[in-house]
């Protein structure tokens, strides 16, 4: 299988695989300023939560480059800014914020702008390595809940394009209990109105040789009540401390059907993932993108004038409806506050 | 408010306007033979349970046209396999096969090809003008049930270009609701994959001044989490005995996330579309529809070569999920067997 790399960094450049024109167009963006990287990120050339935080990351290191010549004080003052903005492109995956406010962190720990700036591209490099081995990590976590046989169902994209690279959260679970020689099918969601589903895991799915379905989102609930699916498994943006998750729009309704046909749902995330600082999912911000991503494709308008439109990127699943969360650091289950600042305070001593 | 007539017959020939063009065109097809009719239904040129119901009709009477020089026996055989092959264009609507069967019933009473071509014209625009008068009825009915305010949220498209005519069936309440003064807010769901949502219910709600709010399909559960939406009403395909109803693809989930929000969920549809010969949902044929629907839009394919494709055009909602349906005779509450058949028993003694 050949791998798959949403984000490179190569010679002092960053590289991303535009994911607004796969799968038909395999076009690599080579991005070499700061505010390049956080326009891609708002505009969804890289998506997904741990890889708009590697991205975040890199984009803060071009940003320390750029600013390379300015007196220490001033470097570091105009970084926050940069870094700001970055941080801001997309408010609901925390991973984003997470990864930029540990390379302004790590900036405080040098002395001078030329230190922080090599300081600055290895931490960056470090996150992104790190985020794929905590993708390995769960998904070997992960691979045991899957069923032998059966559907195995995923909403959005949460594989290798989401992350790192290599294996991802959600579609790396998949990945590894297929390796394991578990021999389920796959079922993905189109996921508008990105279609992340019908370009990315379809994508994904084909590349992996794991036999799989495109569906509408709207036909999920009809695939459970018909006992064609054995689990649901999705990413996730944010996790609040209750175990609440944000993740892409459409994941609630997916957990509401789940419970109510008695099919296990299963979020896969990083602990990068988690926000203990918000309480509950209702305190994780929800991005609103622009109406014409629902009242146009391919620049067609599918709706007529005068029709309002809203377009909220993310819903949050109240943590009741979650079987379990699979981490680097194990498979979680309820309660989960307790669990997710166990796990949490094991990364804090390690 | 101009009113939309989705289906009429003028000088002895069918028009129909063709829905797969709307919102952006206006376009009428003039259709003079039944086989260009069927063809017509097949390719969802004219679509909704009640109007390929009228527009069946129509189709039989052209058939019976064609065949007008037949001897009587030869007559009567070949439209019944013509009106076979109008019935089968579309199997979950049992509009269609009801109007078929009527308008054989109506020949089987005549005793010459030129007698039932002439009964079978007259019959065909009665079926339309019952069917609106259906929709009036029904509209009034359900009006009161319909909040003074808050959100209302409809899935597909249940409206005028969805029946004969003027009013529809769940956008019929609707209108007769904000007729009456209701002020509340329409949701409508764009209804991946034919967008009957965004193209043809928000182009009706636009035109009914009844502002509106189009939002993906996988967005409804998340509106109805938040408050938003104060009861959710759509129309059917077929309603079985026990009162399980087959519609759009989505609208059990819908369903299944009102009940989980304690949103009431109505069903809006006339007589014609109930079968008491099923006696439940279980037995409706679901018509899967051709994969290319879901892979590509707008002449553009939205997922990568080399992914399966499942297109169930419908699904079934139990009707323990129903909190009431609203028909021309009254709406009816549960227990629905009783409920549905004395209303069709009225319908023989009436």
């Amino acid at each position: 299988m050949r791998d798959i790399q949403p984000v490179r960094w190569q010679d002092g450049h960053l590289l991303l695989l535009d994911q607004t024109l796969l799968p038909h167009r395999e076009v690599v963006l080579e991005i070499t300023d700061h505010r390049q990287a956080a326009e891609a990120i708002r505009q969804m050339r890289v998506r997904g939560a741990p890889a708009i935080g590697v991205a975040g990351a890199y984009a803060v290191a071009l940003a320390a480059r750029a600013l390379q010549s300015r007196q220490w004080d001033g470097f570091l003052a105009e970084l926050e800014r940069e870094a700001a903005a970055i941080g801001s492109t997309r408010p609901t995956a925390v991973n984003l914020r997470w990864a930029v406010d540990r390379m302004l962190r790590r900036a405080l720990q040098c002395a001078s702008s030329a230190e922080a700036c090599h300081a600055l591209e290895e931490e960056a490099c470090r996150i992104h390595q790190e985020d794929v081995e905590a993708c390995r990590a769960l998904s070997a976590h992960g691979a045991s809940l899957l069923p032998s046989e059966g559907g195995v169902l995923t909403h959005c994209n949460a594989g290798a394009l989401a992350t790192g690279g290599y294996y991802g959260t959600a579609l790396g679970v998949v990945r590894a209990a297929w390796e394991m020689g578990k021999r389920f099918h796959a079922f993905c969601t189109e996921t508008r109105p990105f279609l992340q589903g019908a370009r990315l895991t379809a994508w994904e799915l084909v590349q992996m040789g794991i036999p799989a379905t495109l569906v509408v989102d709207s036909a999920a609930g009809s695939l459970m009540r018909k006992g064609e699916v054995q689990c649901v498994i999705v990413g996730a943006d944010r996790i609040a401390a209750n175990g609440d998750v944000a993740n892409k729009i459409g994941t609630y309704s997916l957990a509401v059907l789940a419970r109510e046909n008695a099919v296990p749902f299963y979020v896969a995330a990083p602990t990068s993932t988690v926000d203990l600082s918000l309480p509950s999912g209702e305190e994780i911000p929800i991005e609103e993108r622009p109406a014409e991503e629902v009242t146009r494709w391919a620049s067609v308008p599918t709706a007529p004038a005068g029709i309002g439109a809203r377009n909220p990127a993310f819903d949050v699943t109240p943590h009741r409806y979650v079987t379990a969360i699979i981490t680097e650091r194990g498979v979680l289950c309820p309660p989960y506050e307790a669990a997710l600042r166990g796990a949490l305070a094991d990364h804090v001593r390690a």
